[in-house]
Parts: structure tokens; sequence; C-alpha cells
């Protein structure tokens, strides 16, 4: 391992880079903006520019109810010819290009020799462990996974894991940035095709194309059955702590011992491990750890408050006026 | 298929019989006394009585916020000591014992027995088909599948199906009354083990115990990667719309032209359908019949003030200062 660079602090960024700038790199375009940075952008894509602005200006509305840094502004971004005129002097650079790997090799090994020794490159990948993206870069130590999603200037996670030629340093300078700028993020040690919330996406989307290729339900039904049933119990507890929930006053370890041989039946075409005693101990132990002290009154509490917050919220949204 | 029984408008339904008091089934009666209901509920269990209190005691500020209906009691019930007493003159049986088969197979046969030919039999199994449960009962004709999430007194959606044996009346009977009472149902035409929701709820989980199982992501890390990430889509769209809005202006068609080649990445456990043209044409009718008309324009807005809304709605519930 080199030495880390002697680094400004990331409270000093005041300009990034966002190479690619559709729905997710266009996201996160809108977010800089609306947290006081500079952008310069760079979309080799016909109408890019105009798509862009387009982007930014239907998001600025949510953005501005949410609060705006000092000094944000829709305008602080130019759309560059030149990735080289894209990073020159940027303190960040995020690159969200199309999800093909060798564009990603050639286009990360270019972004890595194009900035100093201090800039972290972050890439939107939607699945690509770094080790594979990083084959061409001469010096993949600063080039990191900086996993968002749609919309980026909304939904607050990021998921940051490097590959094996990218330094410690980098890794966390990347999740020390995004949380300054009010990013969620979960710093992962190890890489994972998907990483983490991609994986439960879409193990959920291939069981629902499997479901419409067979002919059992329908893209509507499918939705209908989200967005009524557990879509609105997963922003308060997430799936591990939603079956804690499901245990009643015995918790996860009821839910275990009570639902483990449904484990067995063809619920899913995804195959399940094998319950052994030492998966069933640490899930058990991890629904204690994710409760956080919150005994199962007060996670029942919380859950009910939340369904109906979130209930009248999406109605609310929707237009209808039953919220 | 024999003649439907004449039968009295749902609305003429006073009384309902819950069977089993657990967590679902006590959600079920505390749901059914918001709308107003008598129930009569069995439960063999020890302090089985005391627990229903409770859960009755515990849903009921978060009913009464949502409105009851006219004379709704959280006192309007008892808890009998035969199942023959539990479903003597009621309008409705909602069966929700434990998830054992030979268990249920049992009990549906007795409460098939001991009703009237207009009563329907639901069952809450998280995902037995009915033609497996129905097996020891002589006449199978009104035993339906209502299979509710937890809790049922905040969840509306119902999946509802019947078994080889059971007559269309029964189906349609059992959707009639769960949307009299508020519920939002989906009617499936033909058996899945899991029905709709818990295939995709089951399918996030085994990906999750997998993860844990093999340490590449904690507990912790699992329900943070989702009440942060796209657990705050899902209320609103459900994973199928949302992946038609991840594709921009191009909609799901350019998503699925686009990620195609991600399906056979091994970002889960579970294998990919094969993406022929006629399932991805099919993906990308259904996401239209889902949007109903709203324009990609109408859908992000709608999506983007949901999500606002639902995070203010989750901070609050959790107690945080900054809802």
């Amino acid at each position: 391992m080199s030495e880390s660079p002697s680094l400004r602090p990331v409270s000093d960024i005041d300009t990034v880079a966002c190479i690619g700038a559709g729905v997710i790199g266009g996201g996160w375009v809108a977010y800089f903006l609306a947290r006081g940075y500079r952008v310069r952008a760079w979309d080799p894509g016909a109408g890019a520019e105009d798509r862009l602005r387009r982007l930014i200006g239907a998001a600025w509305p949510a953005l501005t109810e949410l609060g705006l840094a000092p000094g944000a502004s829709p305008d602080a971004w130019e759309m560059v010819p030149t990735v080289a005129e894209a990073v020159e002097g940027v303190g960040f650079v995020q690159e969200s290009a199309p999800e093909d790997l060798e564009l990603k090799r050639t286009l990360l090994a270019e972004l890595a020799a194009a900035t100093a020794d201090d800039v972290v490159i972050a890439s939107s990948t939607s699945g690509y462990p770094m080790s594979d993206m990083a084959t061409s870069a001469a010096d993949p130590s600063r080039l990191v996974v900086g996993h968002p999603f749609n919309p980026p200037y909304l939904i607050p996670l990021v998921e940051v894991v490097g590959g094996k030629g990218t330094e410690d340093w980098a890794v966390s300078r990347a999740a020390e940035f995004y949380r300054h700028i009010g990013k969620s993020v979960i710093q992962m040690d190890q890489e994972l095709p998907g990483f983490i919330a991609n994986r439960l996406q879409e193990a959920i989307w291939r069981e629902a194309l499997h479901m419409v290729a067979e002919g059992e339900a329908t893209v509507e039904q499918i939705d209908l059955s989200i967005t009524d049933g557990p879509g609105l119990r997963w922003p308060v507890h997430g799936p591990c702590l939603t079956f804690h929930l499901a245990g009643g006053e015995g918790g996860m370890a009821h839910m275990l011992d009570h639902f483990g041989p449904s484990l067995k039946s063809p619920w899913t075409r995804l195959e399940a491990p094998e319950l052994t005693e030492r998966l069933r101990d640490d899930m058990v132990a991890g629904a204690h750890a994710s409760a956080g002290g919150r005994d199962m009154a007060t996670l029942v509490a919380e859950r009910d408050r939340a369904i109906i917050a979130v209930t009248r919220a999406v109605a609310a949204a929707r237009g209808r006026t039953d919220g």
C-alpha cells in the first residue's frame, strides 16, 4: 500500500465532475448543485445538454422543498466537450457512464490518469465489482464504487466499496464525502457483484420476470402486491426487522423456528440456504442489533405510525383525495 | 360445479369468526372490530386471550386515527372454547392457525363441516395452495385463501385465490367482502405457492440469508440498504414501474435493452429467466398498463413528491427531529 496523499478536508471540495449525465449521472448533477457545488459534466450523447437541463429543472422543485445549501444554483454547471476539461481542478469525480464493462474500463483508466493524486473517482455502476472495472487503469488506487439509487437527488443510500487495487484511504474518503453531502452510506469491506441492495432488488426483479414469463401474474398485480403490501413496511424497518416483528413477542427467533420449514417450499425460484444453528443465531443477533435497543412494543408502535403516515403520504403524492 | 347458494349481501354480515389469534389472527380481530364487526375468536394457546387483548390495545390507537366504523368497539369480541362455538351464526370465517399443513387440513375440514353453505372460510396461510390444504374437507367448495400482511389491521393487501375444489362464487365473495371492509384485493386465477407478494418477499429474504450465511453483509446493512434505498420507492410505484422510471425517457423498453445483459450477471443466487422478445414485450406493455396513462414526467413528479413525503413520514414516526 502506498502512502495516502496529503488530503484537503472534504469540506474544501467545491467542484465535482460528473462523467455521464443520463438518468443517474444527471441526478447526481442535480444533487451536487443543490448542495452548493459547481459541476462540470461530460456526456457525448446527442442532446445530452438539453436532457440534463430538463432533468435538473424537473428535480429542482423537490430539491428546493428539501432545502438548498447556501448559494446553491440550478445553473452552476457546464457541459464540456472533453473528459480532461471536465476533471480539471475538481475535488471529486462521479462516473455514471452506461453499464458497459469495456466502456467503464476505458473511461476509468482515462479518469485515473487525468486527475490529481488526491481526487477520488467514484463509479455509479449498478453492479460491476471495481476489480473488474479497474483492469485498464495504470493506477487503480483512487477508483471506488459509489453506487446510488434512482433518483440520486432523493434516495439517500450510496454503497461504497473498493477493488483489489483501491487504497483504503480512497474508500474512506468517498464515504466521508458522501456523508458530508448528506448521503446515507454503506461502506462494504468486500466486493460483491450487485453490492447489497441491488442483489435484493434483483432477486425481486428476477422472480417478477419469472412470474410474467410463466403467465402466473401480471405486471400490474406484481406492482400492486408491493405498493399495497410489503412496500409499505420497508421504508421503516427493512426486510430483517420486518420479519423480527412478524415473530410477535418471540421476534426473529420465533419467526425462524416457525417459518423455517417454509424455506424448503417452492415460494420463489431462488433456493434457500441451509438454516444452520449458526445462521439462525446470526439472524437473531442481527435483528437485535438492527432494533438497537427498541423493544418489540416500541417497534410495533413505530411501524404502525410509519405505515399510516407512509400510506397518507403516497396517497397525497398520487393526487388522490383519500390522503 | 354446484349451484351457488342464495347469498346474503356481504353488507349484511355482522359477525366474523377468527380461528387462531396470534400476530396475524389477532391483527384480523383488531381490523374487523375497527370496521364495526363483532368477532368470535378461538385460540387454544396458553394465554391467548390476554395476548389478544394486548394486541387489540396496541392496535387501537392506529385504527382510531384511521377512522373507526360507526359503533366499532375494541371490546366487541369474545374468546370461545370450541371451534363450533366460534363459527355459530357468523357470516365469514378467517383462519389464521400456525403454518402447519396437517393442522390446517384438519382445521379447515372441521370449519367446512361446521358452517352454513353460504359462509366463506378464508385462510391466512402464508403460502400453501388451497388445493393442498383442502384435502381433508368433505366439501372444499367454500375454502379460499385470503392472505393478509402483517399487520393485517394496517396493510391493505389481501391475496385471494381458490383451490381445485373451491367454487368460483366463494372466491368472488371473499374478494367482495374484503373490498367491502376496505382492503386492497388481488384476485388470482391460478394457484401459486407463496402467491405473488410472498414470492417476491421470499426472494429478498433468501438472498439476505445467503449474504449473512456467507459473511458478505450484516443484518443491519441489509436493512439499511432497503430503508434508505429502494424501500423508499416501493410504496409508490412497485418494482416494475420503478424500473420503468429507471429507463428514463425510454422507460421499460430502454431499461430492458440496456440492463438486459445484467440478467446474466451473478447479482443474486436466483437465476434469471431468458429475456425473450415476448417477455420483453409483455414487460413493456405491462409497465404502460401499470402507468395507466400517466406520462413519464407525471410519474417522476409523483415519485419525487412521494419519496419526500415518505422520508419525512418515516423520520417522524421514528421520533427523529429531522422529519
